[in-house]
């Protein structure tokens, strides 16, 4: 049978598919029937279902199905008013000669829609390109390098904006962007500003503005969870953390460092959002604002993809907490 | 003698100048001496001091000269700790011959460092070449057409950000500029959005969402104050009132009409800033994004010119009601 | 067999009765049975049950049967901890005959308990007796005539206080009637004012204060609902439109207009209420608090007429978030 | 020399007046001279000026003169920048004989505009009339009488609104005779409510809700001030202190006194204005509403009287931290 | 069979208990079948399960078992995913002769893990040996004496911190011994003030603040409930009237009575959390924060007893509205 | 002459003082007589008075005095309306002899009442009797051995609370104190806790929650001031990098080092006081409340000191933002 992915499935098709499994949960219904909750994803699509124990999976189920391992699965999906379930025909935990089938767990976590080291190589370069000051660049730069691997797939948050592998990246990246575009734009308006805007300050800070997420945040199979020191710290500490710990032995001026420890500090504005200082710096400013946006966007974006409620507005309950425009209705 | 900028005067410097009067009040010393404190300006600086009663221009001070007018003045320029003076030696009223010397009214009120008519020909160009409806383009460009010789001077407020003249122009340009790369930068990035973002839309709003300016702000010769309705209304609620108005006739689809109304309508964002709804579209929340950074840019930016304060920061006594950091110190 | 209303049935009888279909959703339990939620309503009582796809009744349902439409239904009426049911024994749409038997759309929607008419005529009799001023007195008469159909039925809202048929009507009435007392009584206690209160445009204010209800909801057989421009702009701005968009062609003094405009635009005081200025004359000043009061008061007493919580006070769960003391003990 | 008052002197105006001393301060000028700053007043205007200390009436300034008396002053009236100031030409304590030039206390302090007798009895009158339980109307009737003299002249404040003598009756009557008409209208609105709104609860609480003034404030020469006990306990808790102090001995339901105390403590219905609980009673809703409309309405007035500010809009600086709008240009 | 407490029993265990009926309501299933769903508890173990009427035990659960009784019940204790449940196999209510067997209510309550008698008491000797003062030592001791039954049972609240039968006594006294120690501690630090610390006063601030629980909260069977006057009032308000009503007839100075009058008013500090004055006393300054303090400390110690979730934190849902740090953990 | 303290000094009292110069202004008056406006201090009281450039000390005083330097006076002193003064009789730099007459820079500053050694080494002793694990307490120690010359004379703040010489340890020590209690106390009623309460870490979390002050505070003559990278970061996480940065090369379990930085993160409680993280452990619980209550008392006692208010409460304007009780009047 041709293998088929989770998420491209019709109501009623047939198919295998390789996917992770999330959850396994142990419950009794109303009446004393004792199940398995149990969830299964690729990339795009979740689906979750109950697995009765004295059904033909039972056993199974019980004694050899982990959530956070890989499985090849043949299946019925079906569409129904509890949401996207699957009946199962075969199981059996993902082999190495899958590959060849073209199985990689990539496949069953959702992530960016971009090249992820296509991403990283173009912060790197801008990194290079933008940060005129010796010092500064080969800081970013040694952050960037030290950290590659892990930000190849970092997510960055657990629930919100950009809460996906890869997630890290796309953010990281387009903030640069923007950054990028005001720093050169605001020069050129207030090019008599004491001290004069440092653009090469703005890149740097755009980079480094979320990379306490490295600490903050831990990957599972279930999804990124807060550590314990992002629970009791935060990435706000976290991340200039990094960043003092990196200049140990570069030749970094020491004003320049502390305005961008100050970007990261300062980079969620108010202090009910974490950060303890306003931005008091217009490289601050910069880069909360190109942030703010950029979650914001991303957030509104997904919630319009999302939301299922009819009509012209989204429902309230979504991460922004606010009603969506979605349009048709232009009645007065 | 020859004509100078009461600006350029260095303490001591005797010159003739061109200044507007812009403040006369009556008042008495705590011991009971009568004077009056007078206030002339140029387009950049402002002097402040009294005139005596029984000194030798008492007299004409009371009857004859009169705030709002503009005045050639011999004087004696000197810093004090009470601020920058003058010593008069000579003063009268512009006359029609002084245009020859140089004299034109906007030497004596602070404005944009800009051109206006530069600044207003690139608005409606790209009005023109960003909107890719037709009737929306229509409006804009009307709008912009009607009400062109007030805005090329229009302050963008009262006080706080861009509160000179040319202030409209130069900070909605700014706005709409970033907007352009806004819009392009995250319509590529969210291809599938559903509706897709109308970049269009964005322009119009960037150029529009401060619009009501007009009917809110008045200038005088004192400076920009706000009308009745300013008051009682608000710039939001007005601007939309001149989009509205200026769409009778025209054919603009009326679902893009009340989005263009909503940008205009959330651009502040919080009700405690005067928007009664937050941005439920995409396109409201990048005008209000770009918006917000330009005009705290700009605060920002004249807080570090402005303020005396001695030390590693700015006062906390500024638009932004924070304290800035300057620099120089890098101590921990 | 008798006509009766649903909402006078008792537990265990029999009737026929005429009501309005509000939903039909199609559901499966959680073991895969399917069926469909149906809701049924008069005027008073609403009703919710299951009709099960393999029940007599299921064919019918899926394929017939659309909310929106009025139903003659024979059926037995149950209280059950499901709260109020029907089991059906007959049902048809309502045909032109059935009104010899009393049927009316308004026997099966929510409504005030006051006579449309009536109220309406007495808000017309009101401007035209206390609005001393011709153009104004004009412009609310126009306003009132032009809307006339559509007030007669209006709520005040979609939830919360005043939310159905005539709810406008009875709200607006019994604001204005308080206005027109506090008018009388606060000009007569400060006469010296200046400028002195302008009864006329309290009254005025009173009766417009929501007008702009007409834009933001639409009646549905579901109930009331927000349209597009409704959440996007919002019936404050809305009404304020009404107005202007009235007082075209009509000779009515500017300031007085503005001052009305005010009157909208303040009247629910706080901008995260909704209004982008406080109340900045005395004539706003009063609206906002006849208008506050009305709403608080009738939401006070929905509560504690709709209330099941057991004890002496109400649950917080309601409009007022807050808890309302039904009395009976009064233990210290 | 005829006896005049000092509100009705013009500039420039000598005159025999009756004045109360209120202030008597002494001070040094920056260069050392020593003087003191004096103030007196009588019932609508209050002057404050220095008297040199070697100037005629240095020496009886400093020995005998006492804020707290009331003098007759012939003296010539100025109105200077630094305000209304007196020249004094005479000045002598007040005798038992000026009572037959119409000297009174009374004159020299800022009052009411109306008979406080008169006031008194209506409230009383509207005791008896309107509160229909014989054991609530007793109690309220019983702290009437028991206070009379105090509330004849007792303020409503030490500032804000009704901060004069008699201010407690005129703001209390006024309260009182909105709820008569409230409760009126709104019980035969919702005569169904369970329970039924208590109209007399309404009125007892009316002209209760504020007796707690008469422990937290005192009157003095220079005007009302709070009490040790008004500012650690503050006057809602006090007025429920009176009430059921008076309660000892009468034979009042419990249910009904727990509801008047209700209505006392949460008249301000923000916990942050004072009320430990928002009104949960519609008693409760409806005085708060009556009680700030009237100190709401009182102030603006008072601003709309005092405030110097040229222009459509007052200051903001007022006891409604907020700009009026006080009209005349309607220009958009 | 051997009396167990229903809190030590294990799964599958089968005992004779002592328990008291906590809830009997009537429900039926989404399909009709009617059940009751009863709770029993002891004093550390609530377990809640359904009786179906069709069941052996439908009848007597109808027609005999009632909330608030105590029963003596055979079952089998099972932990279930629906928590824990028990099986009946007998069930009779207590009677005389169970005392021999050991039964007693206070097994069936939750409450303190301390001798309510021995807290009691050292309450008591707390008083009379740390309050200097004779009238305030008097008062504070009559009060204690007074309510001594009362207070050996009373929990400190209906929910949040110490909600259990002598849970007032363990918070009080914990609260007064820190005050003890903080009062010498800061007397000794700033003897200088003006005026000197009140020990005494510290001492019963911390004693009577809670007093007005005694008025607030009710214990019934089901837990303890807000009053009609705990729920209009506030206990912050009774517990000063229980002091002032205890004051009549003694020798107490009047400002110290005042002083712990407003001790008692001010212990919440934030108007929003219920003190309409805030600490104005160092004496009041005190014993807030000992209050506050020992409320956090036990609702976070309670918080981490209870909590279930998975991981190095606790939920977010729980009295605190935040997550508490479990440990474990400590990766960066 | 006999040598004196200038806090010494009664009206008219001529003497040789010991004093630090604190101010040197340049100003002219309003009629532009230019003169300075010089201040000088011992450890209590501060004068502030001007030289005329025209008088005798003109040239000195602008040539040679420096705010920072100390001088030998002598001086007549007065109390006057504008404050303490002084008429200068002799000026001269301090010199190496005054040493012999009892001259030191401490009796210049406004400093602790306790012996700084004394409550340094007690703090020492406290960290290596309190703390248990070996690990904590050599970091600990390690971090006040280190820092042993500076937190001698640290302040704890440069306004509000302990903003003094040796301010630092006071508060400290205080603090520390309350929390060694505090953890004896609480472990003592939660023994069962989990994780136990670690009393250790409680010890530890006082000592050196406030040690970011050493980076963020600089000692002036003029007083302490805020740091560059105290105004960008903040002494929270500067305090948490001098612990980080200590510990590196000791052997302190990883989590027992995340709690303690978390102390640290969280002992101001609210994001806007500067806490990017609630406590979320008892041990920042207790922290916390010892902390602010410390901070509290110190303040609320220096405002009964200092503030000049007449009256029962003090005036509003103070650091705790709110009126001081301090008694006298207990009138109702």
């Amino acid at each position: 049978m041709a293998i088929a992915m989770l998420s491209d499935l019709n109501h009623g098709q047939e198919a295998d598919i390789f996917v992770l499994m999330t959850a396994k949960e142990e419950l009794t219904t109303r009446d004393g029937k004792p199940y398995f909750r149990v969830g299964f994803r690729d990339s795009v699509r979740e689906v979750s279902f109950p697995i009765w124990s004295d059904s033909p999976w039972g056993v199974d189920c019980r004694e050899a199905w982990q959530p956070g391992l890989f499985y090849k699965v043949r299946a019925i999906y079906r569409d129904t008013s509890y949401g996207p379930q699957l009946e199962l025909r075969k199981i059996r935990e993902v082999c190495t000669a899958d590959s060849a089938d073209g199985f990689s767990p990539a496949l069953c976590l959702p992530q960016t829609r971009f090249d992820a080291k296509l991403m990283f190589e173009e912060l790197l370069a801008t990194a290079e390109e933008r940060i005129g000051d010796a010092g500064l660049r080969g800081l970013v730069v040694r952050i960037l390098e030290q950290h590659r691997e892990a930000l190849l797939t970092l997510p960055a948050a657990t629930h919100n904006h950009h809460a996906f592998i890869g997630g890290w990246l796309e953010h990281v990246l387009s903030v640069t962007r923007t950054c990028v575009h005001l720093a050169d734009k605001y020069d050129e308006y207030y090019p008599e500003m004491q001290p004069r805007l440092n653009k090469g300050l703005v890149v740097a800070g755009a980079i480094l503005h979320d990379i306490g997420k490295l600490r903050e945040i831990e990957q599972r199979a279930q999804g990124a969870e807060y550590t314990a020191a992002g629970n009791l710290i935060g990435h706000i500490l976290q991340g200039r953390d990094i960043v003092r710990e990196a200049a140990v032995g570069l030749e970094v001026d020491s004003e320049i460092l502390l305005r961008l420890e100050h970007v990261i500090v300062a980079h969620q504005r108010l202090p009910e959002w974490g950060s303890p200082k306003p931005p008091m710096t217009p490289e601050a400013l910069i880069v909360h604002y190109a942030d703010d946006l950029d979650a914001k966007y991303q957030m509104m974006s997904a919630i319009l993809r999302d939301d299922t409620n009819a009509g012209v507005v989204t429902s309230r309950k979504n991460a922004l907490h606010q009603k969506i425009f979605r349009g048709g209705d232009s009645a007065e």
